[in-house]
């Protein structure tokens, strides 16, 4: 276990990366930063960060190794070169990416004698030394043990196991789910609006309808697993496709575009043409997969 | 104001007109019941309703007429051939339907003296009589007002206003939010599953987070209402544009079909295109008005 004192270079100090270094110092450690832009790293000095000369220092002051650059590219032609410099160390890399990226990187590390974790971070960076802050790992179990008492200084920590890329499909899956229901959001916003009420007004009850539809996840996820549709609810296919003709009906007097709502219909027709018509909603999760 | 004691029929007692009607019942009203299939009325005779013998006759008895049937059609087949007999009486319709039907109705309504009251409920039926029944309601407001204290006994009750179809067009625009929410859900739980993690998995996390992101909705709203999206804030649809990207190269990578994202990505991008990558992602809901 590390503990209190261990020396972490975080690498990137933009506005997550500068909130991660913060944090760690905070929590006595005794951290130095390097940014591609070094005024933001100067910025971190007086509140007791080492500002390295170079990346190279920066990697040899510590042993392990945070990474919160912009994106995988710019992290892999910074870092990469430097593959002797980081040699048995632990490098945890925070930057946002996907699947792919994360193996990529494991596959390089473990070529050159490197503990390697991937992670995700689902908070904003006033968030980050919170509970409220969700960070997801996945990569060597080893490494992460190691560090662990380090990585819930900065929030509540998830491990997903070995595989380097099960963290950012955690994260995305996630994202999916945020992006879709403000996208729905928004979608009944402008019907609405048409007819003389602001978004504002929806919000007020979507905010609370929505927030205990979220709560309902977990039973949709029960019947998803369990492969066994035939649940005997009233939410069947044949019900949701009945709701959906409703909705985009009302969408289209209102002269709102319906192709959001003819996506979701049309994934639920093809169900309902190969006989799925009493199977509950939940059924759609196995629409996605290709045949 | 109706008093306890008020003549009330339900008409079409099915799960949700059967529950209503129980609940009129336990609350002190004299409750008579019509169904096309007359055993489901039959049920509620021994819990103190009376049975009509007729359609008529349920309209004849009382001074409120609630109708619940499957659809509208099936409404307009029963219930406009006896307009004379609903002369002078308020008609509450909680039929599941659509603005323009509503608007037809309210129409057909006072061309023959009928007050008219459109609704919409969002509960399941065990929840009605619970404050967390949802009960929507536009129409004629004296008719509102008249037996609000009748309709409050059902849940909580909400009035958009004097526009028929106003109750319709609100439920449809929550109901958008839960379908694209749950969808969004079940697209990430088809991602997650080919990498070896449950969905039960998955709703761990995205309960917690997206009731976290709907309680956000209020914020969205304001800044929808506003109609200025240069909030500065980092969710912008530059950003956006690159998360969905990352989205979609993780359900790429475990085969799962990205016509979802695709559709939301083609969003964002005509947005940005016509130059407004530097806005806030709110900005979407203008995305779905027609020109």
């Amino acid at each position: 276990m590390s503990k209190i004192g261990t020396r972490i270079s975080v690498i990137g100090v933009g506005s997550m990366g500068g909130a991660v270094a913060a944090r760690l110092i905070e929590t006595g450690h005794e951290v130095t930063v390097w940014n591609r832009t070094a005024s933001k790293a100067e910025a971190l000095r007086e509140r007791g960060a080492v500002v390295a000369e170079d990346l190279a220092a920066a990697i040899d002051a510590s042993e392990l190794i945070v990474i919160l650059l912009l994106n995988y590219d710019i992290a892999e032609q910074n870092l990469w070169p430097l593959a002797a410099h980081l040699r048995g160390k632990t490098v945890v890399n925070l930057t946002t990416g996907t699947d792919v990226q994360a193996n990529a990187w494991a596959e390089w590390a473990e070529s050159h004698d490197i503990a390697y974790v991937d992670g995700a971070i689902m908070a904003t960076p006033d968030l980050i030394g919170h509970d409220e802050a969700l960070l997801l790992y996945s990569g060597l179990a080893s490494a992460y043990d190691r560090h662990l008492s380090i990585l819930e200084q900065l929030g509540t920590s998830q491990y997903f196991g070995p595989k380097p890329g099960t963290a950012s499909l955690y994260d995305t899956a996630m994202l999916t789910g945020m992006y879709t229901m403000f996208t729905g959001f928004l979608h009944g916003a402008a019907v609405v609006a048409k007819d003389g009420l602001t978004a504002v007004d929806l919000a007020a009850g979507m905010s609370q309808f929505l927030g205990a539809m979220a709560h309902a996840l977990p039973h949709v996820a029960q019947v998803v697993d369990s492969g066994n549709f035939e649940t005997g609810t009233e939410q069947t296919l044949d019900f949701t496709a009945n709701a959906l003709d409703i909705i985009a009906a009302n969408a289209s007097s209102q002269d709102i575009d319906t192709s959001l709502l003819d996506l979701l219909r049309g994934m639920v027709e093809r169900q309902r043409e190969a006989g799925f018509g009493q199977h509950d909603f939940a059924r759609l999760a196995l629409s996605f997969t290709k045949e």
